[in-house]
């Protein structure tokens, strides 16, 4: 193993206390044979036997009698060196890395290939969740036509207090940071990148296509003031940030990360705090729910153990050898622009409490081939003699609503900038 | 394939109309050498290349290039022999039948290993949802310690209508019967027997024991009133027909199936109509939900297909061949009986409308040292001036409250026989 971090220390518990029953259960035993880190002093909520922590990375490398090594480095760097290195020297690689398989997956898959191993990930998305088994092998038999997950625990937990404790987002981060649900630099949860590397991830194993990063559209959550929330919650709507992979009619895939207003109704509407969830739609399955723990020391080793035990069985490398994704030159052209989208809104604008503000606002929505579906709005003036008018709209495209909310920018009766949320219609798989 | 019926129809349809789609992504292309059934004329929603359909099973279990018999006949006589000959043919068997594992799994594993090939039964449990393979491979790390499951969606269905439409089971099962969801004899989803049997399953894999069905104690929804579902629903709770696998503080398993009223907050009281989900908390993951739909055409021919795609990979057998099950001879001990297990209780008696009642009732679940955990008893009287008091109870072992009811049904303040639901309490994994 390389890195003994959070993951790292629930990895190796599981390793020492748990060998007796895999072995029972699995018909295989794991070993820990060495984890490679540069601090061996700090403490951990582990105890090793002695010897096995090391600095030096060679003793991983060069040793025969070590099958499989586990990266849990984490990011982009350093990482990928120490994946390419292991693949090199003949060992098979399990990892966490989400981070790293969505932007240099396809180069690692290649070197896995040409080293006859292969790179297990399990871990990378929805924790503990075994959802890339569950796609990969379960689903196997069905054209997915959409995902819909919460990915990220940081987020959904600062948006679940957002919403049921009325609090405001620095408020609610805080408290995340606070007991250990969010890092100390934040971004890459509530800018939406981690969810996107896992949509990539997802959607490449959903799909067999390449994915590349540029091909998701990300939109983070840092902007969301408490009151959309509440008001999105007086119409029925949950907040969550969403990673989506969406077929299209014409057979385009639409992969996007956003905060979304889901009925309240959907199942994914009730996963609250740190945990994740995603449902997929399967051509013959219908929808199918997974739920759990999507990150935290134990769930994430339980992953990681579970790839181990795969890969020793030879599992991993039978289903890595098997998995064809068709290259990314070839379906890029595939992939929807946000743009053309075709989606429900949600809009708050601060009216200025006058005659004739509704009709103008209206008319550029209009003019737009806006729909209204329905609206909200409070009685009693807010700031600057303003008020908050919310409306919902129908179906368009997206491209539809950016000119208009670029009009009503400009408006004198409208102050401040238009909030503007997508709605996410999820498909209720219902008997009939 | 054996069996032309809906699965069947279902499984032909995915091999002939989607080869291509699972050779692109998977790396392998399923053909449809043969199906057997006594009955080739009658009219199926799929159509068959001239030649396919037969009586003649030797023409599957001599045709060499035939890898992989699907047994979709149902049912432990016939299927049984059919499933033996496959695998002494040297065909890896792929199949649905619950019935059959749940009774005569561990000889059928016997004959696959002495013929070296394997039985795959993905299908077999919670139709389309990968769960075998979740509880298998996703989280082979873990110590199972629990699992709740709504495994029939035919009772699933009915507890759904009776609740939210008020009606009575006969009406329920009458709609659920016209509407495709319960068969014409449908004793054995009802009785609560097809629930066992995917629990004996689902047990199994899961502590990696040889179960028997006679471990496992069953109760049906037969017997259950509307009203019941009312006060429950008035007390916070559902009413579900749970599958329960759960492990004690002693190391002992319980296994048993029964009317539950759960907590209307749990995932699972949401889960309506057809639909299927199981719960299952490991030591590492803590819980994880896994939802969907339990039966029907297409959602059981893509867990087929998954097993057949699994098979052809070649994972199965691995899987297959370390796959360890504790002896029934060595376990046995170590299965709950039903009267010691400990839970709370719902109890609704029809008392006189005269005084002294409460007391004499409340005194004899003292005597038995069952303690009172909340009550409900509407004003008015019901036939023969009777009034529907109901108590829940805080936990005690179940032989105290079958003494306690067995001296309530003696004494002339009560009228019939009074009604027991347990109450289980599915711990909340929720965030510290």
């Amino acid at each position: 193993m390389v890195g003994f971090g959070t993951v790292g220390a629930g990895v190796a518990k599981l390793i020492l206390e748990d060998a007796d029953v895999i072995a029972a259960k699995m018909g295989v035993r794991p070993e820990l044979a060495c984890i490679v880190d540069t601090d061996t002093t700090r403490p951990r909520p582990v105890q090793l036997p002695p010897g096995v922590l090391t600095t030096d990375l060679n003793r991983l490398l060069n040793d025969p009698s070590i099958g499989i090594g586990v990266e849990l480095v984490g990011g982009t760097g350093i990482a990928k060196e120490i994946q390419i290195k292991m693949l090199r020297a003949g060992k098979h690689v399990v990892t966490a890395n989400k981070a790293l398989l969505a932007t240099h997956g396809n180069e690692l898959y290649r070197v896995a290939r040409e080293s006859g191993r292969c790179i297990a990930f399990e871990a990378s998305c929805v924790g503990g969740v075994p959802i890339i088994g569950a796609i990969r092998t379960g689903l196997a038999a069905n054209r997915i036509n959409a995902m819909y997950g919460i990915v990220n625990g940081t987020c959904n937990y600062i948006l679940s207090n957002m919403s049921s404790k009325e609090e405001k987002f620095s408020q609610a981060l805080a408290k995340a940071q606070k007991r250990g649900f969010a890092e100390a630099d934040p971004t890459l949860d509530i800018s939406g990148g981690d969810s996107a590397h896992k949509l990539a991830i997802l959607a490449s194993i959903a799909f067999g296509w390449e994915i590349a990063m540029e091909d998701v559209f990300v939109e983070g959550i840092d902007g969301i003031a408490k009151e959309d929330l509440r008001y999105g919650r007086e119409m029925g709507y949950r907040l969550k940030l969403l990673a989506i992979a969406q077929r299209s009619a014409d057979g385009r895939l639409s992969l996007r990360v956003h905060p979304s207003f889901i009925s309240a109704e959907t199942a994914l509407a009730r996963v609250d705090g740190s945990f994740n969830a995603l449902s997929v739609f399967g051509s013959a399955v219908g929808e199918t729910l997974y739920y759990g723990r999507g990150a935290g020391m134990m769930p994430t080793a339980s992953a990681v153990m579970a790839d181990v035990i795969d890969v020793a069985l030879g599992n991993s490398q039978t289903t890595f050898n098997h998995l064809r994704l068709r290259p990314r030159e070839e379906i890029k052209q595939f992939i929807e622009p946000i743009g053309e989208i075709v989606t429900r809104f949600y809009i708050r604008v601060m009216a200025k409490d006058e005659p004739g503000v509704v009709a103008r606002y209206g008319k550029i929505l209009a003019d737009h081939q806006i729909s209204i579906s329905g609206a909200l709005q409070h009685e009693g003036t807010g700031p600057g003699d303003t008020v908050p008018v919310v409306i919902t709209t129908h179906r368009t495209q997206e491209k539809n609503m950016a000119a208009a909310l670029a009009e009503l920018r400009k408006i004198d009766i409208i102050s401040g900038k238009p909030v503007c949320v997508r709605i996410v219609d999820i498909p209720q798989d219902k008997d009939a």
